[in-house]
């Protein structure tokens, strides 16, 4: 049976090209970027230029590039490596509730350390106001920090009026763009970002890769104490074969951007518009056009998610519910909540992330199981008729 | 030319069978272990078989490990994550100066926080005293982190008595076996460790993983805060093909670890034996006996070790002069400045680190261009013989 990824936030294929980047760096070319003889030449060559490459993708400068290990160390460093840096001045913070858990659990932890966190609202499709953010910022607030894209609901934000706004005021901005980079075009210089995280294998690089971009001239502490390596601020010998994979996977991803982009849009909406429509009591979770290309999220009444995609599965068809960083945590799902769905609702939730590697004839068959899943399970769930409503 | 490596704990070849583990998972079995679907089956079962071998490795079980990026996230997230969990009981720690820069550092910063630190003294050869440890424990103290061995001076200290006293004392110890595991035969009940890091590059695994130790029982805060990888102790998307890689370096290293500590120690005592009898004004640093199977350091009187380094590296030798970790530093050593080598000598210092793939032709090489580059620099010297002893 062919198998279907609907799911490719959690795991997206690597691209050939990438995986054969990085076989040298577990084979021939051994060597320690750090090292001052011939054995560290080319890892050291290599990283740089993924860090070029890396940085080319988001318009910043290779020098302002910092590799971590994934996108939630990217986020753990940019937040409490910022707030500590800039303790002195104040211990304000403003986020989001959609936000990650990579951005939400540090920013508990601050709390408890006598930070001061004012969470946004959100409204039912997880937008956020910049102009709440504009009243909220005060003279001790040291960092705004907000998810570019929730992978959640898949919701873009305005990041570039909050950029406006952030730079205005002189408070450091950090965005999650874990979930957009590689699919959005993003010039950090334009946005007026000062830090920004992302993830190799969200745009078809390998697992386990990271970088967290950091405006020149943006004090920020290490969280990773040690080495010298990432200038000091990200000690630990270097996943080499693991960043030159994820700087190849960006370069592709910059040249393919806008093909990637509509060839997914497309899809996306096929896949979108054949669920709502076919599906009674469906609903789209997140904004229908301002989102991630990628991304197609759903409440589905009466059902359970975790069932329906207990049914797929044996159709050969993976896809989520809710986030896969939290899927044993078995509590709904706090972007949902936010965004103020019903829990009992949110049982009833389905996320499809597409990838370059499915097509129409995958959406065709995703659209055939669905509803025949969500027949079956309405059918046997003993309230379902009673409380049906269409 | 032949490139020889003696710079193995820079970076080490990755084994064949370690390189054949991690391809399935940057190609075919492409999926999240967190996953609930079909994807994330292989994957999920490769990490928990990866963690059943590390765990082996050094007598621990499965779910005692918990996987990282790295030595020195281990080492940091050690650190940091008992001292938090622990900070109502007390502030005090002891450790020692030898210890590898990813523990110096964060304890430095933690001492900016109000942590009180208490240094040990080392004697010249780099050993540590367990009886000063005992008259150095207080009501306060919550952790005791000691270096297994020192990767500059390879010195093996006398954990298992620490480890005694630690126990009965009822203050958590931590060891950084960074250098050792997978050289010297480790059993953390044995040795009544509580946690214990460690390197999969150092054991013929890939660069950039990782393992912490932490004894049931031990809390400890996450680092890395995020999603529930991990038992929620350290969030990021897992390096699946890494951590698979590193399981299965564990796993050959526990099985050949008599035969390959036989071969590296004849090697090593050859390779010593032979400078310090062929180069005048060289001696060892570091414990003759009692030290690391694949370890020898020196210093050299009258010649910087970057110089013979160069030198080396023409010959197609590489080697380093103090850590890796620190070699644009252009500092002295901490290490040797704590095993009161004088400033001006330990320029001189030189480390080989050997490896499986070096043979006896290797070390012949080396002990033919050593000392041809230390005459040749001393030569050039304007003070070698003015003040050359020999």
């Amino acid at each position: 049976m062919k198998q279907i990824n609907f799911d490719h936030l959690a795991s997206s294929p690597i691209l050939p090209e990438v995986r054969e980047a990085m076989i040298p760096f577990l084979s021939e070319h051994i060597g320690n970027p750090l090292s001052r003889h011939f054995l560290g030449e080319k890892p050291a060559k290599a990283l740089e230029e993924a860090r070029e490459q890396v940085a080319r993708l988001i318009g910043a400068t290779a020098e302002e590039i910092i590799f971590t290990s994934c996108g939630s160390e990217s986020n753990n460093l940019a937040i409490k490596g910022i707030v500590h840096a800039y303790a002195k001045k104040g211990r304000h913070i403003i986020s989001s509730p959609i936000d990650h858990h990579s951005i939400i659990h540090p920013l508990k932890s601050l709390e408890k350390q006598g930070f001061e966190i004012s969470w946004l609202k959100v409204d039912s499709k997880g937008n956020i106001e910049p102009n709440e953010i504009s009243s909220l910022i005060r003279k001790d607030t040291i960092l705004i920090t907000i998810t570019s894209a929730s992978n959640e609901i898949g919701t873009l934000e305005p990041i570039k009026e909050i950029g406006r706004i952030a730079r205005e005021r002189g408070v450091i901005f950090h965005t999650d763009a874990v979930a957009c980079a590689g699919f959005i075009e993003i010039d950090v210089k334009e946005l007026n970002v000062d830090l920004l995280s992302m993830a190799g294998n969200v745009f078809y690089g390998p697992l386990g890769t990271g970088a967290l971009y950091i405006k020149k001239g943006v004090r920020i502490l290490p969280l990773i104490e040690g080495g010298i390596q990432e200038k000091g601020l990200r000690a630990g010998t270097h996943n080499i074969a693991g960043l030159v994979g994820m700087g190849m996977a960006a370069k592709i991803a910059k040249e393919k951007l806008s093909e990637r982009r509509d060839y997914l849009i497309h899809l996306r909406d096929f896949l979108i518009d054949g669920i709502l429509n076919n599906i009674s009591d469906s609903f789209l979770t997140g904004e229908r056009n301002y989102r991630l290309p990628y991304h197609s999220s759903f409440c589905i009444k009466f059902i359970e998610g975790e069932s329906i995609l207990l049914h797929l599965s044996f159709a050969g068809i993976a896809g989520t519910s809710g986030s896969t960083c939290s899927s044993e945590a078995l509590k709904v799902s706090h972007v949902l909540e936010a965004i103020g769905i019903d829990p009992f609702l949110a049982q009833g939730s389905l996320t499809f992330t597409l990838g370059i590697d499915n097509t129409r004839e995958d959406v065709d068959l995703l659209l055939k199981e669905l509803p025949r899943a969500v027949d079956k399970l309405r059918a046997l769930s003993p309230f379902s008729h009673s409380t049906r409503v269409a």
